[in-house]
């Protein structure tokens, strides 16, 4: 008998209909003859409607009761999910997060996960029961208080489930088919892909591909997790993701090809160029706990001795860094500072270009054939990302997509739901 | 310094203008010295909504996941109300029921309070926080699953908690300034009671006002707590509910008239006259789990050998209760059921009725005279009750009201809430 750990997120859940259609999903499951454990999100936009309350009710709300009031989403998704099971004649019980094992930190809000001891749902599973665990929660030994793990929470929750219970696979179902070459909503012609490894995953996740939260992957990857990313409308195998392809499998070139219009992009103008000035910038950068991610240096203009400095960082944090930068401007001693939000991050993926020399050429080219200007470039052993202007992102996919031959026969489904 | 329990019903804080308003009470009663620990319900409807949300999802719900599903509702309230008391500058921690060490026996849905062990709110009170305890919610030890208490739970976790710390008193906030000598949106003239007795509240509870749920004000009784109901809308002395009013104070023949149009009334026809039918047909509704409340057997008609026996029950109660008599009908040999929806409970209630006769015959003059027709009748020491058409109800009262010279200089305020 295998274990198996599915994971439905808010939109899966958004609704009584869709409760009941996910308890029918989970039922066949276990009619196959596997346990079952299952980790659900808040229904659809609960999680933000509790932090408007919240902030109706004062600006800066306590992270403690923060955590207290956002976890109560999940208890009710989960509850709901366990009558709908039971309703259909088996067995189902549902857990909370401090329940179900899941110790954390102290870290309201964005609480690690230091231990999970899931004596609970075996005892459920033993008992023939499917257990239900609220996602994104935990709770915390020391204090005796609840916690939440921050953004993926949910994803994370059922990846670190199936790594406690030793879970033969991790199905994470979302309101697309699998992991696609591109966006389907931004390219008709991308395709599924059928097996991903954790370090394409990974870096496709960095680069904007919302279908798996990074740090979900990166749990699964150190625990020996596969994941299976399916539909939660359709019945037909996702995308696998797992630690290396098999020996036969070929390896791509080009995995997937990823956009994001979430970064915004600050200049830091007319920086002596004199050593230690850069360590100072990203110092206080840090100090905001700003998440940057790509950095230029511009060549110094020899005769000022002055040089620039770029980076992109999400454009959440973009008010608070421009406040730190500006107040150290004086010690620091730069001329300006510019902030550019109109920008769009194109990445290329793929675990072949180790061996594969010419993939940036051919990026390159394609975007110059297609008259899109590249701003910044950065690469790692498996990717390549650039920058464009905000409105020629979806254009630039959509012609390296077809430039590196990732185009399909058919049009990709798009399902009704807007997000996982 | 004092510790007072301080309680708030849902529509205290029912959005968050109202939490922001109750945030601020609490904060001047810490002010005054005072050591304060809060109950709190939902918010407004959040539990209808709950068990109308699990009702479009299946129509018997688990009761351990109605229980799981139904405290969220107050975790939500409990954790706004922190935060709103900790942007006022004064520390506040929210606890869960089991956090509050509030622990019942395995009843889903109706568990009774077994031991009450404050621990993290002592805690709370000794690092100088306000503690906010989730109302209506406890914890099954054996199970180690969330248990709700039933109806009037919230009032009862105020009085359990303020009996387990010794509290000074428990005050509960409503929306009325106290007690009254009748519903203020009924008899106008009704005026507010200073200091009523626990027995006189059981049965004025019993009778049908809603100010004070029974279940509390029998906990309180039991454990000596000092109840103070008052207005969360008005900063005034409200009615303390205490086990003997002093000794120099006379003792009203009438402390209040109540009257309660939730009951229906069942006549069961043609019963057989002979010893042990009586008892069958009760053992019979028993079975339901139906509360009755009044029972009048008719005399006899010596020709027949037949009798009416007519009892009164909550209307919520009234379907599984004639389904069950019908469906025993044949084995009882009685000769018909009819249903009666639309009747009046008047009550008179007041401690002086021991050492005062007449107080029946003055009743029943008035009723009389306002050319009402009363039903059936029943007494305990301290209470007469009588029914009325359901449309005479409210006349009725205020006539009693006069009566008894209850009417007081001024007109009630009735402050906008609509309930607890």
């Amino acid at each position: 008998m295998s274990l198996i750990v599915q994971k439905f997120g808010g939109s899966s859940v958004a609704d009584a209909e869709s409760i009941k259609r996910v308890a029918r999903r989970i039922v066949a499951t276990k009619a196959q003859g596997h346990d079952v454990v299952v980790a659900v999100s808040a229904m659809g936009d609960t999680t933000d409607e509790l932090i408007e309350l919240a902030r109706s009710v004062t600006e800066s709300p306590d992270p403690r009761e923060m955590d207290m009031l956002l976890t109560t989403g999940e208890r009710i998704s989960m509850a709901l999910l366990a009558m709908a099971i039971k309703a259909l004649g088996v067995d189902a019980r549902s857990y909370t997060g401090s329940q179900a094992g899941m110790m954390t930190d102290s870290h309201h809000g964005a609480a690690r996960i230091v231990d999970v001891s899931p004596d609970r749902l075996r005892e459920a599973l033993d008992e023939g029961a499917i257990a239900i665990v609220a996602g994104f929660q935990g709770f915390n030994r020391d204090s005796k208080d609840i916690t939440t793990l921050g953004r993926g929470g949910s994803d994370t929750t059922a990846v670190a489930l199936a790594a406690a219970l030793n879970a033969d696979v991790c199905e994470i179902y979302t309101d697309v088919d699998g992991v696609f070459t591109a966006d389907p909503r931004v390219v008709s012609k991308a395709h599924k892909v059928d097996v991903v490894t954790f370090e394409e995953m990974l870096e496709l996740a960095a680069a904007g591909a919302k279908v798996l939260h990074i740090r979900a992957v990166e749990y699964a990857r150190r625990h020996g997790v596969t994941l299976h990313v399916r539909s939660s409308f359709a019945d037909k195998e996702g995308t696998l993701v797992v630690a290396t392809r098999g020996e036969n499998m070929e390896e791509p070139i080009i995995t997937g090809v990823a956009g994001d219009l979430s970064e915004g992009k600050i200049t830091v103008v007319g920086v002596p160029d004199i050593p230690g000035k850069a360590a100072e910038i990203f110092t206080i950068v840090a100090g905001t706990g700003a998440n940057i991610d790509m950095i230029v240096q511009n060549v110094s203009a020899a005769v000022s001795g002055l040089t620039d400095i770029s980076f992109t960082l999400p454009k959440t944090d973009g008010d608070k860094t421009l406040a730190a930068l500006r107040e150290a401007q004086s010690t620091v001693g730069f001329a300006d500072l510019a902030y550019d939000d109109n920008i769009g991050k194109l990445s290329v993926v793929g675990g072949g270009m180790r061996t594969n020399a010419g993939v940036s050429a051919q990026l390159f080219t394609a975007l110059f054939e297609a008259g899109i200007n590249m701003d910044m470039i950065s690469t790692s052993e498996i990717r390549i990302s650039v920058i464009t202007r905000g409105e020629d992102l979806n254009r630039a996919v959509s012609a390296v997509h077809t430039a590196f031959g990732l185009d399909g026969e058919v049009e990709a489904i798009v399902y009704a739901g807007t997000g996982r």
